[in-house]
């Protein structure tokens, strides 16, 4: 590691929460997990990662209690989102709104939909059906008027170019 | 720099949003942008980080603009957020409630209060009383169940003890 994960002195909860967030990668290794992404070769094809930085990223999530380590199907390690990891959707959101909004000149890349209602997630999280903040869950991805045909063709980028729910496992490997 | 700040062949909205805000300790700058520090010494007081970095980060956001540089009282150069940097604040707000929730036992380190009618903001940045999304400018910060004073003796930190609007000025140095 060429740089300390702490920041000495620092005791404001953001502090905090980037000792855990904040490294390079972790919150598209965290994405990946929000979009049901499960297993180390899918992360490692889909995100293009060298495999050493990814093995130590998910780890270092698992010590801090976001990602949780299972057996999947066929006996394959999976990592998947504990509630702690849950609750970091908001983060997650409000950097691809952001994203969009000054980085997608042909408007929002991906859209989210309320299953329940059908209801378009506005850039703040809130259903607009029925006002309510939606958990992840509950969220149907789609592409979106922003969205680009992907140069790749890993399983995880080829899935997501059609509507795909939210933490609905993708298995690849 | 030790590490590339783009993330390769990542197209989505997030990888841009990382590749501006992403790196060590930006955010923690934002954060400080947002409490009303705008001049070099102040930030370099607070954080205690290097200074190189910290010129570094600080005009790799003017260069995004998320940070605008301006000459502010006694010609002394200021940093101050644009509206792009202003739309960041839900971000900075749900990693502050995010760590709080994990990280603080006795509760929230910092308390937000909507100025108008005294609400207290929920986790979802929505106002107790009024239900609306505060934009920060409207937001009083003030020491929560979880806040501890402060070792350090700068002005900034001792600026944090009491209440204090968001983005009001605070100048030290």
């Amino acid at each position: 590691m060429a740089l300390p994960k702490d920041y000495a002195g620092q005791r404001c909860s953001l502090s905090r929460a980037l000792e855990v967030v904040g490294e390079r990668w972790t919150l598209l290794i965290m994405r990946d997990a929000f979009f049901g992404v499960r297993r180390f070769g899918d992360f490692a094809a889909h995100l293009g990662v060298p495999r050493a930085v990814l093995t130590e990223r998910l780890e270092s999530l698992r010590e801090a209690g976001v990602l949780a380590e299972t057996r999947g199907s066929h006996g394959y390690g999976e990592y998947v989102l504990t509630d702690k990891g849950l609750s970091l959707w908001p983060v997650v959101r409000d950097l691809l709104s952001w994203g969009d909004e000054y980085y997608s000149a042909n408007g929002p890349r991906r859209v989210f939909q309320h299953v329940r209602d059908a209801g378009i997630i506005a850039a703040d999280g809130a259903c607009a059906t029925c006002g309510s903040a939606v958990p992840p869950a509950d969220l149907l991805m789609l592409p979106g008027p922003g969205y680009d045909e992907p140069g790749d063709d890993d399983f995880v980028s080829k899935t997501l170019t059609t509507a795909h729910r939210l933490l609905e496992p993708i298995r690849g490997h």
